[in-house]
């Protein structure tokens, strides 16, 4: 490397540095030490390999960033300005300040360029490999010999926390088992963490895991060192057959006077020891947010680069739909997330007298009708896809070498399933779905978080929803979990009663924009008449059942409908009548107006009783002051599915007295 | 080993597997896989090895085993059949159905011997790393050069679903650190997961895994060979330096038709196959439940020889309480979970011109107050001590070798560190807790499920409990956990509105059965009264101030209690009478009668405005028809604390503007 190419590396490194250090003063809050230490590694990677368009952080064929040690945000906002991309000097200034683009983490959706929300650890680990397996499976099925027009690398920066994460533990074993080999993970080895030296609990030797897991290994003993850096990476981009792990060790804080120090991380320096940093690499104390002329070229220069980069890519696009015309339409449909024409209409209609069905079996059965018309369905279960049935029947598996099938075996890795789901969404391209049973949704509930948080439309096949569960007992029979679900923002949870609720909710989860949960059972229930399940089950609570003057409303969700229509059937015995409500989401039904949602549940009909085997927690919502709730205030227990249904006390009788006794006023 | 003793080993093992596999048929609901491929490794195990007094499952220094793969629960029953633990023959025919002792997946305190409820997949690897912690932790605290008073194994029966687990991963790398060496796990390593063979999704090196976490690993080439077994746990047992996985090629089904099958996994064999088995086997195919005379021996044997090791323990102990008179009464006291005379007289009484101080500051305080005089807490963060306050100053910190502290390193490992403290609780002798943000809880979410449903005093203290959190934004802020934790059935959440109510909480929590979770503010907040707070913190909601006739009712918890108190004065400005009642702990408030309920919350008082920087979900149970509820049901945002709070609308203006419109009727 030319001494000249040597020193303004070094001094686009220490503008990273001191623009982030700079953020961090001016919020008076974040993180220095991250910036300090790994801005080296993460300028060899952006300056030397990353193949992007700033002008266009969406171009499809973009080499994707992620930094999964996201309270190192200051550092990515840093590259971003510096390379080109809309993010200002200004954006900077206002790091961590309401309504910024620049906040405390990285926001996805917020901020141009950033590919995905960090700072839960060990997510960004996993999203790549999400990111990385829908580049390799668009690859498969859209390349030819003559056009390559997928072709990208995942990359990202890890830290400590990252790698200490079992989330990061089950993606690195599916990624390496994978051998995704354009996924290439520097990780800023900087022997610190918040509570002090990684002596003091993270010793095993992280390069020997990551080989077990069939990772190449790569190590770069000065993490300042661009030259080394470069090599490595290109080592890495080189190894196809296997992801990459660079351990670059790195200084946290380094150049300010808490180097190599815990303080480093999670404070401001305070303005004496960023004086102290900015003489010591070399800047003026005096000036803040300073981006020297030579560095400033950069963002210029990379503009160009990627616009030259698309533009060349646009052009190969031209001409591959000269050849490939259908295949053309298709790539360009699945990029832009369309849907075909028709896409839903081999979605099955449900007879009554096809029943009984379990919800989760007739998810599997419109899972193959939407496979016949979507195309690009791409998912599988955390190796319960007998049980969720989650496979798709016509589609190859997902295999090393071998990534054109649509079924991917994520293994008993819940949380990197929910991790790999939002990187396959993140990345386009496939809608991708997971599965395991309901219970494990608490594995990976930061993912589910986080889909929310990011609004992506991750899908999610959650079977076995209830004590119907029978033997396997408490510890797989979910009670809190349907609540839990609800309570977190803009995450939809579906909860269908039949058959053809089950197709409704699917065709509701392929066109919201963010992620949607089918809670399923795993026993049979009878099929509804499709044609009142078409007429209210789109809008998330509907009449199911009416009488003219209805004294009772019963409302139930799932398997428990069919409790309240039986009910409703042993109250008409005896005089009393009922309004069936069905209610398989919520959410969408907050989403009607207030004349639809009075329509339903009409607020002078008081007596009211829910009916949902799980938590009651909530239910006071629909049902009011007069109503009642019968639901699971404790654990299930280990018996055949029916009979803990009775002698938790959900029964057609014990429904039937409950609405009696809300009647004679003593609810 | 001589003949006659192989044929009884191998009779024995053959009997273990004949009872697990008539289990599974009699309740045509179960595992007959691994019990049939694992039934040798458990038996080498527990006829060499396994140190326990079946006529007292409680003894304390009794080895611990534990199923890890708890779907395997068949072979624990018929294992401690076999070994002469109270679980008849009857019992194990009643497998999995109600009320029985044995149910779908081993459950503590439900079935004697069964050291822990597992069956979500890596918990039981995790508790173990709990259980080894605490003996050692006993080991260094009482044991003197003359007395070994603390001196036994933890072992483990894990699968290939446990080891790819994260949760597996951070608490392997964790007992690897800490070296400890009395843990000797063994991994049935039948190639097998429900999906199919592990060559689908599961290819890593696990021996080179976990040396790469500085575990010692055996290989037994034959799961089916006793002696070969026998010969790896001695070789385990000598290796004091490390813990040790032993991994034992096994066979799923092994003898029955479905050897080596997924399908033998998770269904029953039906009646052909059991009959072909049991002749497979050596047994009779027309028999069920059938145990050779030989075998049944072994339970008076084990019986036996597990009263002489515990009787030796206790004449050890009756030398030691000789000699070392005091050691020996804190160990009892310690093991029989009683806490000392005067044990909260150090827990702190806050004065309000001490603050403002954040409910984590004040929760350190209690925290040593409450260590000058229990003597037994042990536990820390996953790397966020600083954070969290929970470092006991007076204490040394866990290391390799240096067992004795009671400061643990967790590292950013949230969910082992929740099994971790569950597998010392279920050790007894120590009180354990673990901490992290709120937000994380998500992290460990399945281990609080676990202790929650095991009902062991697990304690979490979590911080930086809202929006307060401020610049680290949404991805740190939590919004749905409080009403997440309360959905949990058997699981205490507290959130102090102060110091003094942290002092309540902690003093609360000591004395509860079950797990407790403290949610603590990052932000100060003003302390309340003492006086006021010590006449009704402890009932879960108490009356905080008042008027003599009051038109309102504030309720919050935590840090909108201050904004409560403040509403009311800007209430009481406009002629507005409230009562703010504050709310610690709705599931000890629910344990209050109705009475002192109704007194509280008087039914007649129907305006109420709850508060709280969390999902508004499920606050509709206090509030009533005539309430409302100020909350949060979206993301937070990046931005100083207390600007996120005034942008979200959670200002004392908003607080008693909502309070006008409820009793203006415009609630």
């Amino acid at each position: 490397m030319s001494q000249d190419l040597k020193n303004i590396d070094e001094l686009c490194v220490n503008t990273l540095r001191i623009l982030a250090i700079d953020q961090v003063e001016a919020a008076n809050s974040g993180h220095p030490g991250l910036p300090l230490g790994a801005a080296a590694p993460v300028y060899a990677l952006w300056s030397r390999f990353l193949r992007h368009n700033p002008a266009n952080p969406d171009w499809s064929d973009r080499d994707r960033f992620i930094l999964s040690a996201g309270h190192g945000s200051a550092l990515l906002y840093a590259l971003l300005h510096v390379f080109g991309y809309d993010l200002s000097l200004e954006d900077l200034k206002n790091f961590r300040q309401w309504g910024s683009k620049t906040p405390g983490h990285p926001e996805y959706g917020h901020t141009p360029g950033v590919e995905a929300t960090t700072g839960p650890l060990g997510q960004g680990f996993a999203m790549g490999v999400g990111m990385a397996l829908a580049e390799a499976h668009l690859a498969a099925q859209f390349n030819t010999p003559e056009f390559t027009v997928i072709d990208h690398y995942t990359y990202a920066l890890v830290s400590d926390g990252d790698l200490m994460e079992g989330i990061t533990s089950e993606a690195a074993s599916l990624a390496g088992h994978l051998g995704l080999g354009k996924m290439v993970y520097i990780y800023d080895d900087n022997k610190i963490s918040i509570e002090g030296s990684t002596d003091l609990t993270f010793t095993e030797n992280v390069g020997a895991r990551f080989e077990a897991y069939n990772w190449q290994v790569l190590r770069v003993a000065d993490g300042n060192d661009v030259g080394a850096l470069t090599q490595a990476i290109e080592q890495a981009r080189q190894e196809t057959g296997r992801p990459s792990l660079i351990i670059a060790r790195t200084h946290i804080g380094f150049g300010s006077p808490r180097q190599d120090m815990a303080k480093a991380h999670g404070e401001p320096l305070g303005a004496e020891n960023t004086r102290t940093t900015k003489e010591a690499l070399g800047f003026s104390p005096d000036k803040s947010f300073a981006v020297p002329p030579e560095v400033k070229a950069k963002a210029d220069e990379t503009r160009d680069k990627g616009q030259a980069w698309e533009d060349q890519w646009q052009s190969l696009i031209k001409d591959y739909a000269r050849a490939q015309p259908d295949k053309a339409a298709l790539l360009a449909m699945y990029l832009e997330g369309r849907l075909p024409d028709g896409w839903g209409d081999e979605i099955p209609v449900f007879q009554p007298q096809d029943g009984p069905l379990a919800t989760r079996a007739a998810s599997g059965k419109v899972l193959q009708g939407l496979d016949a018309r979507v195309g690009n369905l791409m998912g599988g279960s955390a190796d319960l896809a007998p049980s969720n049935k989650t496979m798709l029947d016509k589609r190859e598996i997902v295999k090393t070498g071998e990534f054109g099938g649509s079924n991917i075996h994520y293994g008993v890795r819940e949380h990197a399933m929910g991790a790999v789901v939002n990187g396959m969404a993140l990345h386009g391209g496939v809608i991708p779905y997971g599965g395991t049973f309901l219970i494990f949704s608490d594995y990976c509930r930061p993912s589910l978080r986080l889909a929310a948080l990011m609004n992506v439309p991750s899908k999610f096949v959650f079977t076995h929803d209830s004590i119907g569960v029978g033997e396997d007992g408490p510890t797989h029979q979910p009670v809190e979990h349907l609540m839990s679900l609800r309570a977190i923002p803009n995450l939809t949870l579906f909860r269908p009663a039949d058959a053809n609720e089950t197709s409704a909710a699917w065709r509701a989860a392929l066109g919201r924009s963010g992620p949607s949960v089918l809670a399923l059972t795993r026993q049979k229930l009878p099929i509804l008449d499709p044609e009142v399940v078409a007429q209210g089950a789109e809008k998330g609570a509907y009449v199911l059942a009416d009488s003219p003057d209805p004294q009772i409303l019963l409302l139930a969700t799932g398997s428990e409908v069919a409790l309240a229509l039986q009910a409703r059937d042993a109250l008409a015995v005896k005089g009393v009548l009922t309004r069936v409500v069905s209610m398989p989401s919520w959410e969408v039904f907050a989403e009607q107006d207030q004349a639809y949602r009075d329509q339903v549940i009409p607020p002078d009909l008081k007596p009211r009783l829910a009916i949902e085997a799980g938590s009651t927690l909530g239910w006071e919502r629909w049902t009011g002051d007069k109503g009642a709730v019968l639901g699971l205030d404790r654990f299930g227990a280990s018996a055949p599915g029916a009979q803990v249904f009775e002698k938790l006390g959900l029964t057609v009788e014990a429904v039937a007295n409950k609405a009696l006794d809300l009647l004679n006023g003593n609810g």
